[in-house]
């Protein structure tokens, strides 16, 4: 296993002491592994908490900041984080007006942020609201979940939301807002190649050098079937194929995330993004806002996802509203 | 080979309909492989023109916009591009005050730029200077180059010279300070693996699975020496101690980039940034201001490289200056 480390054990505290290094607009709280920021937001306004297991970075911890979350909870790579932990952000963040959970969909994720809502209303009276994020088509139930996987469009609801709350939405109206982008985002992922788990220390799988995998999740579990190795064009088709078939995009304008999994290049994002992006034209989709990079990854996994995303005039507002993180930046 | 790509020799055409599909606010040239602002900058400002091969994304068009570059030719993927194209370039972009031309130190690259700044004074009557990066303290002489490679410095030089053009310095002020940048600033790359490049569909070298190579290209060029894989802490040292030799950091105010070769996932270079930043303390450093992740690649390539960057007042204030970039984008 070839990676920049100190020891597999060690990989999520070293990172974090990097992570803190880095972003002085950020504070790490190494004891509970919380990325928080280092100046809360006003009173009276309801604070974001997300996290999940490490080794999708950006995700979540880049994403900490103005006009997104205001805490991350960090778990070892691909394990979800405590109840404890999550404990920790909440109460950390409260600032008076609730305290909104963003959890991806995973069995694991859910109850543990479960009993931390639970347990930050028994102990600190904070009012916890939850929003699950389950936007994969690739499968219906999967190895780390009941129902569809959650991934891309966690991005855009972090960012949709973290400026939703930021503009003084009440925790009512951020779960009716998240509810409206969890029906028009839809999200397809594929590989290259495995990942490798520091701790585990060999690939996750093995895919042929002749083969790709179509509808991978992002801790490298199973899609839908491998296939022959296919060109971009091919690609992009059968990213875009599944996500259209399960609902209907035409006319729509949409914000489109092109995602790099960890260990695809950007020069290979882009030109994946052009595929995409013509394949849209041509179902007479309109493209309103685009992102194309690592968002959310699976380690040094080679491969990508699209994440579409029906967007109203609302959501597109708050899309382009100014946004200050280490991962997402932009307009202030 | 397992890319996302149509052709090898359709790789850099696609990327650029990506790009441009991506980034409204940028104009591509597909004829001469050009990437431009959109909008131009105000007449009576000099303008910077960079470029050079592909696969160094988001090096150097994703630094196309305001507060950096005006243009960035693209070469084939580790190929300098044409005269013709810098020529081009060249012409498009001049606001009447000249052209600056910022060139990686290669051999192609400087020979190209060369002619092109010749061809843009005699038949455009343009006034071009040119500035010479050559950072990489791996090796004086090397594959491609007479002297030191240019290599991550390129990135800073683009953002601070880039925010001096904006500001209205005008030639022989960026000339200046580009002579003040290139004084304060080192790297060290290493590599855990090759890049693979696409026309030659295989790993441009062999890299024992217990071995890393320390003073890497940015093309896969040889460095320094092989040695036995190590650990985050080890990798900072061997990257920092020949910097540190070259030149006298002790108490100086930098910039320091931590840089991510292609096929690294962010969680590693963070947890590097951690150890670099814990070193730099070590010796009495003071990072002034840091910057994480994939700015100047080699393609698919696991592995990092250093930058520092002696930082004056005036460079600090540059640095902060607004950008708005694919690849660099704050503070407005």
């Amino acid at each position: 296993m070839k990676k920049l480390i100190n020891a597999p054990e060690a990989v999520l505290a070293d990172a974090l002491r990097g992570i803190e290094a880095a972003h002085r607009e950020l504070r790490v709280d190494h004891e509970n592994r919380v990325i928080l920021r280092a100046t809360p937001k006003d009173h009276g306004t309801v604070a974001l908490v997300s996290g999940g297991g490490s080794g999708h970075e950006p995700l979540h911890g880049g994403f900490v900041g103005f006009g997104m979350l205001d805490a991350a909870c960090a778990g070892e790579v691909f394990t979800s984080p405590t109840p404890d932990q999550m404990q920790a952000a909440t109460a950390a963040v409260d600032r008076g007006a609730g305290v909104l959970h963003i959890v991806k969909n995973y069995t694991g994720d859910i109850m543990n942020f479960e009993m931390a809502a639970e347990l930050a209303a028994a102990e600190s009276s904070i009012e916890v609201r939850t929003v699950i994020v389950a936007d994969d088509v690739a499968v219906q139930d999967s190895l780390y979940t009941a129902g569809r996987r959650g991934v891309g469009l966690t991005v855009l609801m972090e960012k949709i939301l973290g400026a939703a709350a930021e503009q003084g939405y009440d925790l009512d109206a951020l779960v009716a807002l998240a509810d409206r982008v969890n029906a028009g985002g839809r999200s397809m992922g594929m590989a290259l190649t495995s990942c490798t788990v520091p701790s585990a220390g060999a690939p996750t799988f093995d895919l042929p050098e002749d083969e790709m995998e179509i509808g991978i999740g992002i801790h490298g579990e199973p899609g839908r079937h491998r296939v022959p190795l296919g060109s971009a064009a091919e690609i992009a088709q059968q990213l875009l194929d599944p996500i259209l078939a399960d609902r209907d995009y035409a006319g729509a304008p949409v914000i489109v995330m092109l995602n790099g999994m960890g260990g695809t290049p950007l020069i290979e994002l882009y030109l994946m993004f052009g595929e995409v992006a013509a394949l849209l034209e041509k179902h007479g989709i309109t493209v309103a806002r685009s992102l194309v990079g690592d968002y959310i990854t699976s380690l040094d996994m080679a491969g990508c996802s699209v994440t579409l995303l029906h967007a109203d005039d609302e959501m597109l507002s708050l899309w382009d509203a100014p946004v200050e993180t280490p991962g997402l930046r932009w307009g202030r």
